[in-house]
């Protein structure tokens, strides 16, 4: 047994597949004879090929895993359109007569060169890109094969060095069984795209493998311990075996849940809804029985586009989704641009710190025409079902006042062109800044409701990036001062007689249920993909039973105290209703 | 009268001299004779004349304004040394046979242009620095004169498109009475150095000057308001003739205090320490009657090195410092860097957030040995007079913990050794982390005192990055968020029985003194140039009147009105100290 990162979930049981490396072998000799004409058609014809060949995986992928992670691909296309890039191959062409490859590798080599000397993170991953463009771009111009994966034979257990997204894009889920990299972590574009997959994946084997991999060796994958095992000896065989078989009947026990209500069995009710990208995870979410849209991200509406999408086009989504849920409450929270998400046609400043700096309602208060186009698309939707507005990343009760000013102003325009919508409408806020929670008794008094956005709030309370590797392991949602931030955001809210809910991370993670219960909370929204996991356990459990576990932790003084406490607490209650159900 | 941005206080009044821009002309033409030997001769010549004068203007600007401020030009040394750059150089002479300035001019010209298409604001300052630069080399190339200023005229305020970090070194302050440039904020490293060096500036000109200022006007500068008077009238001369005057002479009766005890009219006592990160910073601080270290900065200590300082040298400055304080309190802060602080000889991750990243303490527990032997230093410097040890970005009791057992360790060490030191030292924690503020009770049981680093929590809690020119709007220091905060820290320390002060800008803002003393809070730890003023405002007040200011401002719910409140009675307190005194 060898030990990694367990950066997927679940066990697999296969034969390996080892994946070769992409590298290419070629001539630098100049040609004197040259045709320059056609080495340029050649790069063109290359380009145009990669291009739509990106797009094509792009879209793809979109469609199974949604717009946030295939929007890697971007950053690709627009590689193939780097001027930098293109004249660089074009001059090796055009002053050193070399074919339209050479001159490809050359300036790859050229600029990853001159980026890893800059000695600068930033510009080593931009080397990355060249690096998997330039490739793609090569083997277009050599006619090269794409490395197969043999996909006629059994399904296998995928071995590779690293994985990069082009190479992942192509996997067939029910081909690839499990993965195993020597490099990566939880955090890498690989990881996020097997979680969403649904592929367990061990990475960062690295140190502890001594022997290479072979192609045909036998393989368990334990994604949630983090373990490979090698030609496993019977017993593991036959204990991974029946791991794997009752995670498949509890996957198919759990679809029976989708109509039930969630409620425990002392009657502590919840509602459970879903976090939604588009449409397309509504289905999703429709399907194992959604409660309510808890959390809209409507910035991928904006996205892949070249212009801001018209009050019109918004409105149609919006309507969709509002008609799907029927008497269900829809929660549509205003663009969340910034941080992290950015938009082609809307030039951002480059900040030192985005998390900290110009993102959602704080561009929609400056941008007033593109804010309250939105506005009026979602009060339009408003009449075709139960929906509410949410603003992101308030920190002051200027802001909110500001904001909702904005918002009657949309409605005198809609009033004025005679159009309907529910003059009623909650609007509520995301608490996810940490002064919106020192001050929650002060915005709860503007508000209809809050909704706490676990994973921001996380973030800037403990001054941890979580998507940074170096210090993932001081991002403890279960930390101390992040319980008691909880609870007085409940108590606030319920102080005030309006209603919360929670969106983040965390709502979606079994060992928080206690804290919900325990605190109150009674509507949790989540991805599509947890929302019977949570049922199922809430039907199997007492609220009190809970909330006595919940008060445990409140009287313990380090994260490390309570994550152990709900941990066990997890696994007790794992493994009690297991036998149950034996 | 021209309204820009007050980016340095005071009044100036005085002749203009209007600065001429950096522009070469140069043939770009080929030499058919060339000497390449002798090109490269010149062009290393140029590089080593310029490497020792940005070295030695570095050297200079620290002595004047300390070493923070002065690190813009390691930046500029490190382009010297860019191989990249010095190629591209290079190859231009050699392949295209031009002469030294003419490859210099024309490197400079494809890295701005390069770098400009990026679109990228990170490069784009890259391309500033390498014109700053490459100028620097392009004038010793050519023999061109300095810009001269006038040193033996009358003194004169300086006017200028936009001032470079080489140029405003330059400045003798003596000679420059005030600045307006056209280009320009307050966070610009020119506003940053106009501050250090006292000289009134206003900034961002080019949208209301509509007529260019000659060499020879008049003008008056006022750096409070951010405005720019050209040729004033007799009344305004007047007018601000006795602001300047006023000025000058509150600068000398403010000297007149340092030996003065810090106490209200009624009798409330605070303890005025200094923010040092110098032996020379202590100097100031001492000639400004400082009661004690509160923050000596560590860092600095690290930095202008090629490897990590020894216990030894630590040790001398640590106890260099703390015998100059004799029995007032020396307040050791371990090493802070990561964020934006950086050391040449110890290579960092690139971070997406640095500030919500890798630093301060987090890197001291995962480099424990480093940490040891600055702890060690410090332990040995507590022999000779009154050191306290505090841990910077703690943000739960894990950290405490596992830092105070590499302090015993430390400890145990020195023990063996037979060396002697405090066995009693006292260990404080900063404040600025929201964690903490949260949890400060549980923190308040691991550590002798509290102090609050308001700069960073206000980052953090309001999620603004303050260095961040397009939110700064939203940087506020008044937030009730903040003064929140603020009381459930001092509080959580009251009841705990340890001490706790402030050592973030907050501490040296006037407006913020009713918070203190409401709170309780009675030491406070500022810039040496803070400390007379802030001393100033607390001989002349009541803490009965602060408290009531302080009691209004908490019942407040916006950051607008209560920052207003505090302007208000600041203003008003200041009017009434004036009238009073004439």
């Amino acid at each position: 047994m060898i030990q990694g990162i367990g950066a997927a979930t679940g066990v697999a049981i296969g034969k390996a597949f080892v994946l070769p490396s992409w590298e290419w072998d070629l001539p630098e000799s100049r040609m004197e004879n040259i045709d320059l004409s056609k080495e340029f058609e050649r790069l063109y014809e290359g380009i145009r090929t990669s291009r739509n060949e990106i797009e094509f995986i792009r879209n793809e992928f979109k469609e199974v895993v949604g717009e946030e992670e295939s929007s890697i691909f971007d950053a690709h296309l627009a590689i193939l359109e780097d001027p930098i890039f293109m004249n660089e191959i074009q001059g090796i062409i055009e002053r050193q007569y070399k074919a339209a490859e050479v001159a490809v590798k050359e300036a790859i080599d050229h600029f990853v060169t001159m980026f890893d000397l800059l000695d600068d993170e930033y510009m080593k991953e931009r080397a990355l890109d060249i690096k998997d463009v330039g490739n793609r771009l090569l083997k277009h111009l050599l006619g090269a094969p794409e490395i197969t994966l043999p996909q006629d034979t059994q399904p296998y257990i995928l071995v590779a060095k690293e994985l990069s997204p082009s190479q992942l894009v192509h996997l067939n889920p029910s081909h690839v069984l499990g993965i195993a990299t020597l490099i990566g972590g939880k955090t890498s574009h690989s990881a996020i795209m097997s979680r969403a997959l649904g592929i367990p994946l061990v990475s960062g084997l690295e140190n502890s493998l001594k022997t290479p991999i072979q192609t045909g060796d036998m393989l368990i994958i334990d994604g949630d311990q983090g373990q490979v095992f090698i030609h496993p000896n019977e017993t593991a065989l036959a204990h991974y075996e029946a791991v794997r078989v009752k995670q498949q009947q509890k996957k198919e026990q759990l679809q029976l849940l989708a109509s039930v209500e969630s409620v425990t069995k002392d009657g502590y009710q919840m509602t459970l809804s879903s976090n939604i990208s588009s449409v397309k995870e509504l289905d999703m979410a429709l399907k194992h029985g959604a409660d309510g849209v808890g959390l809209f991200r409507t910035e991928f509406l904006y996205m892949d586009r070249v212009t801001f999408p018209s009050e019109e086009e918004q409105f149609e989504v919006y309507r969709q989704v509002t008609e799907m849920m029927g008497s269900r409450s829809v929660v549509i929270r205003t663009l969340d641009i910034g941080g992290d998400k950015h938009l082609d046609y809307f030039s951002l400043p480059e900040e030192d710190n985005p998390f900290l700096g110009y993102r959602a309602i704080r561009i929609s208060l400056d941008r007033k025409e593109l804010f309250k186009t939105q506005l009026r698309a979602i009060l339009r939707a408003s009449h075709y079902g139960k929906v509410k507005i949410m603003y992101p990343m308030i920190s002051s009760v200027e802001e909110v006042r500001l904001a909702n000013e904005l918002l009657h102003e949309s409605m005198s325009e809609l009033d004025t062109r005679g159009i309907q919508y529910n003059h009623n409408i909650q609007v509520g806020i995301m608490i996810e800044v940490p002064a919106a929670v020192a001050i929650a008794d002060l915005l709860a008094e503007e508000t209809d409701f809050f909704s706490i956005g676990t994973n921001d709030l996380v973030q800037y309370v403990l001054a941890v990036d979580r998507m940074n590797e170096q210090i993932a392991h001081l991002y403890h949602p279960y930390h101390p001062a992040i319980l008691r931030m909880l609870r007085s955001t409940v108590e606030a809210a319920r102080n005030a007689g309006i209603s919360v809910s929670v969106c983040g991370e965390m709502a979606g993670d079994e060992r928080s249920i206690p804290l919900w219960i325990e605190l109150g909370v009674h509507e949790l929204s989540m991805s599509p993909q947890s929302l019977l996991r949570i049922k199922h356990r809430l039907l199997n459990t007492a609220a009190e039973e809970e909330k006595a576990v919940a008060k445990a932790c409140y009287k313990l003084h380090t994260n490390t105290e309570i994550q152990k406490l709900l941990d066990d607490y997890h696994h007790s209650h794992r493994s009690s209703r297991s036998i149950a159900a034996e």
